[in-house]
């Protein structure tokens, strides 16, 4: 258990006594236990000098022991108070419990306040940071299942594009895509499949429908899957039938403005050169109004992670970090395009995990 | 906005002097806005004396606005500190900010950190229990939502049963039923369908998969939709081919457990009286460790509310109230057979909104 061992080191480096861990996607990171508990507790217990626990509604332990952990399972009853089950394995263990870490970015406040309860005169500091510093760097293991999970996407484009025809619906053809995900092994989409078309295409965060595909239409696709715990997520958007001329303008914008920002990206850059620099080409073209989000987040375990790729954060990137470059505009009386890749930063460069084609494909009638 | 008013006519009462609301759900219950901000601010904050306000990321500006919110609306920018906006609209109101109630099983610790330094040397407190208090009697208006989405979920069940057939997968029939949900309005799943068959049902939190039906199969659905912001959630398992004598045992032993939790439902009865009722079924037939969960959840805006029916919650039911009764019986050698259904306390007894037949259901192959 790596990542169990680094947290412990990061407690004695930091002479802190434990660490609480809460999110269950941190809790799936630490541990490799995937769950769901929903409004029951689920959280990690890592020691500086005693054996780690996980604690998770009695019925999951099977599951938590399936999962690869080592360590002792604690299981706690619907008729049990949890956090009770928690305060005494942790007291069990005989170790001073004066400095303990929490998630202050998950733990509610409710929360917090068993924990001053049950671990009275503790005093509580953040492991957020470095829970977000160790998944902001992806390991090469983590690697192979973001470049599975983009691979599914990007097939799950091709689907989608084969199944465009007059007359379909955009809820007809999000289904064939997601039908055809879970067949190929895909554990769930990562977020609600997005299939839009025609005016449609203009709302950033609009609903699939009833509303069948017209010829003159551009139909822009966001969608990911799951694999294996890690997310993927791409754009693209293909015209119906022969695109006008400001519509072709306003795709090869984007495109131009997602390249360029790909084209950054190598260890040093700041996030926000390459926000700016996407969003340089979509003001120069005159689109700046129309571009009215951020240019990316981070990607892995969760489908919004560190970093987020805005015009005002400083980061600079490193090796191994993860996430989308995703520039749109929306233009409600042209068309709505976006193009999304998912892009690892590499020793000396970037590596694009999605590759599904970027030039304006034309799906004849 | 009878809900704002309700909420102002608490903090008068309480002497509070605004409220500031951030669960997504509880978002959408006070102001009709429904939206998914991920890790970005949305909030309700509601005062004393004055305009409430919602606060999203700006391009959810014009969504909330359709959505009938018709005061103030605050739009926030990916690249400003949202907290500040917050902070400073709050302020804008000229009224005292002294005493501030929050949702503290929602609000995360860094978040209140937040407020703490923004509003300096105000008091904390909670706003849960009146918001879950409101939420747990439902409306009529309310009632009639969650009557359709019911609807839509005993309509999932006839489909996925007119799927079975010998050699089709779990998934296969999962996506058939999630197709047609989506045809008929669902706005989406209420969560993961689950479709499992054969020893598979034996597992209270199965994954569908691959797994091909077979003659002797039990099979079990647990699904719901959400319509109109409100979910379902319903669990029949039935039979492919004729079952043995202690499958149909098993089957009998749950149907009549939850028969029985269902005819007790009246005002005034204990929730864990519930919980007991069906439980001793169960456990005099000789199956009690195999029932490991609570009997059942709330339901409405969110597919797991408030009230939990368990076995140690004294909570005396009361009218309007609506929950999920689903007992299961998890024989690892024999089958599994869970059978939910939603239902309403009425004045003088019960609504079972969900009304897919409890009988064994055999399907020939």
């Amino acid at each position: 258990m790596m990542k169990i061992d680094d947290i412990q080191r990061y407690l004695q480096e930091e002479s802190m006594d434990a660490a609480l861990i809460t999110t269950p996607d941190n809790v799936f990171y630490v541990s490799g236990f995937s769950s769901n508990p929903h409004e029951r507790l689920l959280g990690v217990m890592v020691f500086k000098d005693a054996e780690p626990f996980v604690i998770c509604p009695l019925m999951e332990v099977p599951d938590l022991k399936a999962s690869g952990w080592t360590y002792e399972p604690i299981g706690h009853e619907d008729t049990e108070d949890a956090w009770e089950v928690l305060a005494e394995a942790a007291k069990k263990r005989g170790v001073p419990l004066q400095k303990i870490a929490i998630e202050k970015s998950h733990l509610t406040v409710e929360r917090m306040e068993r924990m001053e309860q049950l671990f009275e005169g503790a005093e509580f500091s953040r492991i957020d940071e470095k829970l977000n510093s160790m998944r902001n760097i992806k390991s090469e293991d983590e690697l192979v299942k973001l470049r599975k999970a983009a691979e599914l996407a990007d097939y799950a484009i091709e689907v989608g594009c084969k199944e465009i025809a007059e007359g379909k619906t955009e809820l007809e053809i999000l289904m064939a895509i997601e039908f055809e995900m879970k067949r190929k092994g895909a554990e769930k989409m990562s977020f609600e499949t997005m299939v839009l078309s025609g005016p449609k295409t203009a709302s950033p965060h609009g609903t699939p429908g009833d509303r069948k595909i017209q010829k003159g239409d551009f139909i822009l696709f966001d969608l990911g899957v799951v694999y294996d715990g890690y997310c993927s997520d791409i754009t693209r958007t293909v015209a119906f039938g022969e695109p006008t001329e400001k519509q072709r303008v306003i795709y090869e914008t984007v495109r131009n403005a997602e390249q360029t920002a790909v084209d950054l990206v190598r260890p040093g850059v700041k996030a926000r050169d390459l926000d700016k620099a996407a969003r340089d080409v979509i003001t120069d073209a005159g689109y700046g109004e129309y571009f009215t989000h951020r240019l990316g987040h981070g990607l892995g375990i969760s489908v919004h992670e560190f970093p987020s790729i805005t015009g005002t954060n400083e980061m600079e990137l490193q090796e191994g970090m993860v996430f989308t470059i995703e520039p749109g505009i929306y233009h409600p009386d042209i068309t709505g395009v976006r193009i999304e890749d998912d892009v690892v930063v590499t020793a000396d460069g970037v590596e694009v995990l999605t590759k599904f084609p970027k030039e304006l494909l034309i799906i004849k009638g």
